[in-house]
Order: C-alpha cells, then sequence, then structure tokens
C-alpha cells in the first residue's frame, strides 16, 4: 500500500559525484488537492450555459447541470418550461431525511394546475441508453448494484450489457413520476440528500446534478407527510425563478468548468481517491466506490 | 424478475368442484411493511438503556445506540463522560454537507478544556476486532470497500481475514481523532449526515448509531469554515445535555425495540429489500448495497 511513498530509490554509491536520488525530494504520493493543483488549463472544460439551470429561492441559488445525453426529451421540455416561467413562483413541496428534496407544482394532480404551455405533456421514459458513444472512464472497483460504473463527462453512472445509465449519487437530480414508468415530463424535479438511492436507477428518469447550492436542498427542514411532504401550504419553501443559465445576462450568468473526466488527471483523481495519502489515513483503503468519488467543478 | 408475483397457478379443471387454486388470492410478494407487519413479537428485542444516550439540543433529543461489541473503551469512557454532564453545555461545532455533524468541547485544543473527571485521556483506537463471536447476517450482493458485509445486532458492518468492523451508514456515529490512530477518547463524536464515507472504515473508531432525532443533525446549517466548522461562536449549536438513557427517569426515558437481525423476519426483509415488490417500481433491482437498508427501528 506503500509502494508509491517513495518514487526515488537510493543505491549507495560512495564515490558517486553527483548528488544520490534519495538527496531530492521523494515526489509526495497524489491527493485530490495535488491532482488539482497540477492539472493542465486544457484538461478543464467549461459547462454550456445552455444546458444549465438556476433555480433561485429567498436563500441563495442552486445550479444543475442537465444531461441530455442521457436524458434528451426530458432535459428539452426541462429548457422550455424554465424559458417559459413555468417553476417561477412554484415551490419546494418535499424533503425527506436521508433521500431526497423535490419542488415543482403543488397543484400539479388538480385542476388549478399551472398550464404546461408548449411543454409536452408526455414523454418516454429515459432510464437508461446505448452504452455505444458515450466516454466512459470506468472505476476498477466492485459495485454493489451494477456490472460497471464510473464517470460519463462529469456524471456517476453504469453500465452492463450494451446500455449505460445515470447513477443515484448525492446531488443527483431526476424527474418525478407516477407508477407508470413514463408519467415523468420534468416539471416535478428531484434532488438526493442524502445515503444515494441506487435502487432508483433505472427505474425513474435521471436528468442532471446540482453542482452548486446543495447546501440549500440538504439542509431543509424535513417534512412530516409521509414521503417528507410538508403538511401545510406555508412550510414550503417558494421558488422565485428557474431560468436557462443561458438566458441570465452575462454579468450574473453563473460559470463552471469541470476537470474532463476523459483526461490524465481525471485517471490520477480516481488513484488518489481510492489510494488515500492523506496523513490523517492510517489505512489508505485501496477502493473506491462511485458516489464517493468526488467530480471536480470549478 | 415478476416469478414471485404469482404464487398460485391454475389448472383448467372444468369439472373441479372445489374453487381453483388462482381463485384463492395469491400471496402479496413481501415488501418492507408486510414483513414488518408480520415479525413476531419475539423478533423484536428492547434496546438496553444502559447503552444508551440522548442527547437533548433545544430542537428535541437525538437518541443514540452505543456499540461495546465494537468499541468496548469507547463506549465505557463515553458512558463516564456522560454520567459526569461533560457534554452539558458544550456545542456542535461541525456540519459539513454531504458529510457529518460533529460535537464536544471548542476549547478541547486549549488550556480551558473542560476536564475529563473520572473518563480516561488515552484509548487505544478500536477500528476493528475479531469476527468471531458476532452474530453477523450477511448480505449476499458485492460491496465496494470489503469482503463482506452485513448487519451485527442492529449495526451495519463488514468482515474479512478473521476482523470484523462497523461500516460508515448514514446515522453511524464516530470519535473524532487527530492525525494518530489512538487520539479519539469518545468526547468529540461525529454523525454520517451524507453519503456513506465508507473509506473512514477501519480509520477511525465507530462507537454507535443515531436511532432517533437525524433530522436535527442533518439539517443543521453548515458550517463555513473549512471542514463545515462553524467560524463564529455563536453559529454552534448548544448541547443541554447527553446522559445515559438508564439515568433518565422511567416516564421521560426513550424506549426502542430493534427487530433482531438474526431473526428469521430480518432475513424476509433483506430480500424484500434486495427485489422490489412495491408497486411504484418497474425494475426489482435484485440487489442491495449495505448503507441502503433500513434497520428497523420502534
Amino acid at each position: 500500500m506503500n509502494l508509491l511513498r517513495f518514487s526515488a530509490v537510493c543505491l549507495p554509491l560512495a564515490f558517486a559525484a553527483s548528488p544520490c536520488l534519495a538527496d531530492e525530494p521523494a515526489a509526495p504520493p497524489p491527493t485530490m488537492a495535488s491532482v488539482l493543483a497540477e492539472a493542465a488549463p486544457g484538461e478543464w472544460e467549461a459547462i454550456d450555459p445552455a444546458r444549465m439551470i438556476v433555480m433561485q429561492l429567498d436563500a441563495g441559488r442552486v445550479v444543475i447541470e442537465l444531461a441530455p445525453q442521457f436524458a434528451p426529451e426530458h432535459v428539452a421540455n426541462i429548457l422550455t418550461l424554465a424559458r417559459e416561467g413555468y417553476f417561477d413562483g412554484l415551490a419546494i413541496v418535499r424533503s425527506q431525511d436521508n433521500y431526497v428534496a423535490q419542488w415543482g407544482d403543488p397543484a400539479a394532480d388538480g385542476k388549478d394546475a399551472r398550464p404546461l404551455g408548449k411543454a409536452r405533456d408526455k414523454l418516454p421514459a429515459e432510464f437508461d441508453r446505448a452504452a455505444e458513444g458515450l466516454s466512459f472512464t470506468a472505476l476498477p472497483d466492485p459495485d454493489s448494484y451494477a456490472p460497471e460504473v464510473g464517470i460519463v463527462e462529469g456524471f456517476p453512472a453504469a453500465r452492463g450489457g450494451g446500455r449505460a445509465w445515470l447513477a443515484h449519487c448525492y446531488g443527483m437530480v431526476g424527474a418525478g413520476r407516477g407508477s407508470a414508468a413514463d408519467s415523468s415530463i420534468g416539471n416535478s424535479l428531484y434532488a438526493v440528500t442524502g445515503h444515494s438511492p441506487r435502487h432508483l436507477d433505472r427505474n425513474i428518469t435521471l436528468v442532471g446534478r446540482v453542482i452548486e447550492g446543495m447546501p440549500l436542498l440538504s439542509t431543509l427542514p424535513r417534512g412530516s407527510g409521509a414521503l417528507g411532504f410538508y403538511e401545510q401550504a406555508e412550510q414550503r419553501v417558494p421558488i422565485r425563478s428557474v431560468k436557462v443559465a443561458a438566458d441570465i445576462e452575462e454579468a450574473l450568468r453563473p460559470r463552471f468548468e469541470r476537470l474532463r473526466s476523459d483526461s490524465a488527471s481525471f485517471g490520477k483523481l480516481i488513484q488518489a481517491r481510492r489510494f488515500r495519502h492523506e496523513e490523517w489515513f492510517v489505512d489508505p483503503v485501496g477502493r473506491l466506490e462511485l458516489c464517493n468519488l468526488p467530480i471536480p467543478i470549478r
């Protein structure tokens, strides 16, 4: 486990004129901090503002990167809804401990439901897709739920049997549905705020992940109703607006870059998280589970 | 995957006098709700109040079941500290998103540190123990971190190489330490409030788990300092008291039972969580990761 700790070997050459290799400082083993500090500028890539949405709450903003490569129909509908102002004035309606926070139209099921405008009222389920064509950076350790797990363009994912799907890690955002697989349309969204409920993978359509503002969702008071729904209307958390980042004036538009998951530094990051060389660790672990890999954003 | 949905087969016997088997209601496949409803009274066992502590906050109480079978020295010290009133008036000092909340003496490292009284100021690390002698209910699916995982007397655990250890699932409580493995004494405790940081397993001493009051810890405002420490003293969350449940007058004493992890119903629960037969699930999953298994308490 300590193999990486000393990369230089010093042979006792009594008359060597040049300094012994061991006199050079040994390269410290990589940590997440060192990998990020050393990543080349070209290993970072800007996140397209046309696939980012910004949910403004009274307490601050939540920024979500959408995943059209996995859920194109849902993402298109969410962008339409955001552009129409559908979410503005709606609310976070549910916060269940160790599970999810969910938002949308509290009246969605009744006759006072907010109109969907140009958005579609029916979409196919987008639980998985063909694995082909995705840049999949695989993790080497076993997973409890899938034959293989890894990162696809900044999203935790899994694959098997020629298919690929997003994984319900902390901060992932999905489209709420009823009993029918194809009953989600992206007008009700949830974010994972607890231990990753991976049993939901391929049972519901994931649409993206929160890249800023998770504490605004994770610290919400838990609802006292079934499934963490708020029982009183005044307990709901108002949504001021949900906008597409590209539509926000440039000075206020969020800008993020992510470390490319197909970069050399990302590969080093995976090893640095598998083998923990920070001084605090007694056992460097040597294993890494998908949802414990931080996906760097700056 | 649907094999369990219909347990009765109806052959077309045109002249059968007795009703066809299929006329009887097919036994519905087990769910967590049905397993708990059908568990026999003797499959539940009372949690010993001598190994429960109650942390009273202004907002409510947090009840922790301690695990002396894994961390006897730490548990004994925590009970001593609680009985001396060590924690009374101390504070929650840290809340880091998707990680832990931690409490103890904000002045612990200085000359104004609260005296430990009869508690010990040095303990051995209790990262793992001999696997022998533990009733270990193993889970069948692969784990990213350990050769085998399961439940031991109501605690998520792992084993391998003749050793067993507690696992850092949501709600687990551990004893904060410095860089030295044996620098924890149980006067600073943390609870996991996010995705399970299983890389901490066998790197730090776990001492129990929260069985009531997790939302009081998981919804705390996140600290803005490094590691989620509160930067201002007034941001800290006061602890009114930490008492041993057995020392609380009977009328106010918390009473809990847990479903015995070595019971037949617990075995059924594991299967009901591996194969999700609730109507909502399109794919019954067929897999279960340790920290996604609820450990029933009532």
